[in-house]
């Protein structure tokens, strides 16, 4: 497989890079940027207020998080018949703000009804399905920073009868403090483990992620460059998605030997030490 | 494969199952007696009393758990060097007894101060390590019905330090109330998946228990025999401690189909619907 070509310090190379493409699924100056990120616990409106702490200019309609895009797929793709189509919701309010925009009724999530201890009266009700909501439909798996046993138990109970298993990603870990945390993965992971089967995750590297981003923006894929920090799902993400470029910064998860190593799964067309080394 | 004998309703066939073995590993009339457990969350003292309730006489060294089993594995095979051989404990009560009895120190478990929403001073003090306790040389995995984010954190940052990793059982579900809830294995899966191993699990079928059960009884292996209603724990580990025999029990979690299966990878020598058919 080709080596990805290295830009930094190379203008004339950048410069290059840059005419080729006019849409940047992750930042870049001047041309059409659109932020694509797998954190399900906040909703675009709070991902944009990040950006704009971080001193990064956006709006609201250039970010595609994994709780919006898991909204859109029940909402416009998925579209169980009502009344059963409820969700039951592993995860924070970005999810529940999005799937709220999206007019999908849900339970779980925030609701301090199900931060607590289970109690004998769960088992029951929830064996007789006495506290099970028969119009659930699906059951959700996002990053859940209040997992516990008694959500878990809930959430594997209406996929035995029968809900659609979707997964706001599967990230094992998440970036964050110079180290890693549990991910959204380590959410949805038991419930695989029970029932045995794979939810389909909305986050990247889904493509599910890829057709709601270009139903909004109808960009030209081949003008279009996918910049990221994790090879496993920025660039592969670009790579199925067959855009026309994609650009590794080594600021983040990835390091350069997972792409040198022999048979490495995914490597990206280009790579710069950090964002910054595109502005020459 | 052979096919399993069906006992129920033929006498002779009864008595020539019960004289061929000197030991029973669950369950039986008369003879020794072992009962043996995946269970984690009671210690063998507040096993024996369960078994009392429920009109089965027993003394405590009948009774195997898996958190006796995992306690002696740390304290007589493990071994680390002190002071670098503390235990982070996920799971209940009946685990910290059992390390207890075997003076093995630990952490975390039951410790309310676990039992909280994560911080952002605990993301820090995770990620620089100052909330870490560097005589962590283990972490343990079982049942815990008090599960969360904080916790799975502080394991996972020990594990990436170094620990060793085990889990009382790797059970993906636990039968109660007529129906399954998560098992052991729901707390250990999170951890597997973000750190890319398995832990050495100390509950059957995993031989270290049969040897240390051995190790306390000296029992002919060939006069004895595993009683238990679940093909790939109960039957396996009697199989793979090459057992004189194997019994199916069928009033729990396996059905007969599943040994009637093309290559079928686990065979009981014997079945009866319920234990009270050895009666006759």
């Amino acid at each position: 497989m080709a080596s990805p070509k290295y830009l930094t310090g190379d203008q004339s190379a950048i410069n290059d890079f840059i005419d080729q493409f006019d849409v940047f699924l992750f930042d870049c100056d001047g041309k059409k940027i659109v932020f694509v990120t797998n954190n399900s616990t906040k909703s675009r409106a709070e991902y944009q207020k990040k950006l704009t702490t971080l001193g990064i200019p956006s709006n609201v309609d250039e970010i595609f998080g994994s709780a919006y895009s898991s909204a859109i797929y029940i909402s416009r793709i998925l579209k169980l018949p009502a009344p059963k189509n409820k969700v039951f919701v592993l995860g924070e309010t970005g999810i529940e703000t999005e799937l709220k925009t999206e007019g999908v009724e849900y339970i779980g999530g925030t609701d301090p009804a199900y931060r607590r201890d289970i109690t004998p009266e769960d088992y029951k009700g929830i064996a007789d399905g006495s506290l099970l909501d028969d119009n659930v439909g699906v059951v959700l798996a996002g990053l859940d920073f209040h997992i516990n046993y008694l959500k878990l138990c809930h959430a594997y109970h209406y996929l035995r009868r029968g809900a659609v298993f979707l997964a706001t990603n599967t990230d094992s870990t998440l970036p964050s403090n110079h180290t890693f945390f549990p991910g959204a993965g380590s959410i949805s992971i038991p419930l695989i483990n029970m029932i045995g089967k794979e939810p389909t995750a909305l986050g990247k590297p889904n493509q599910a992620m890829m057709d709601s981003i270009e139903g909004k923006f109808q960009f030209d894929r081949k003008k279009t460059c996918m910049v990221g920090d994790r090879l496993n799902t920025d660039i592969k993400f670009g790579i199925e998605g067959k855009l026309g470029g994609t650009l590794a910064v080594l600021t983040g998860v990835s390091k350069k030997d997972e792409w040198e190593a022999d048979n490495a799964p995914v490597v990206p067309a280009y790579y710069v030490d950090k964002l910054s080394d595109l502005r020459g």
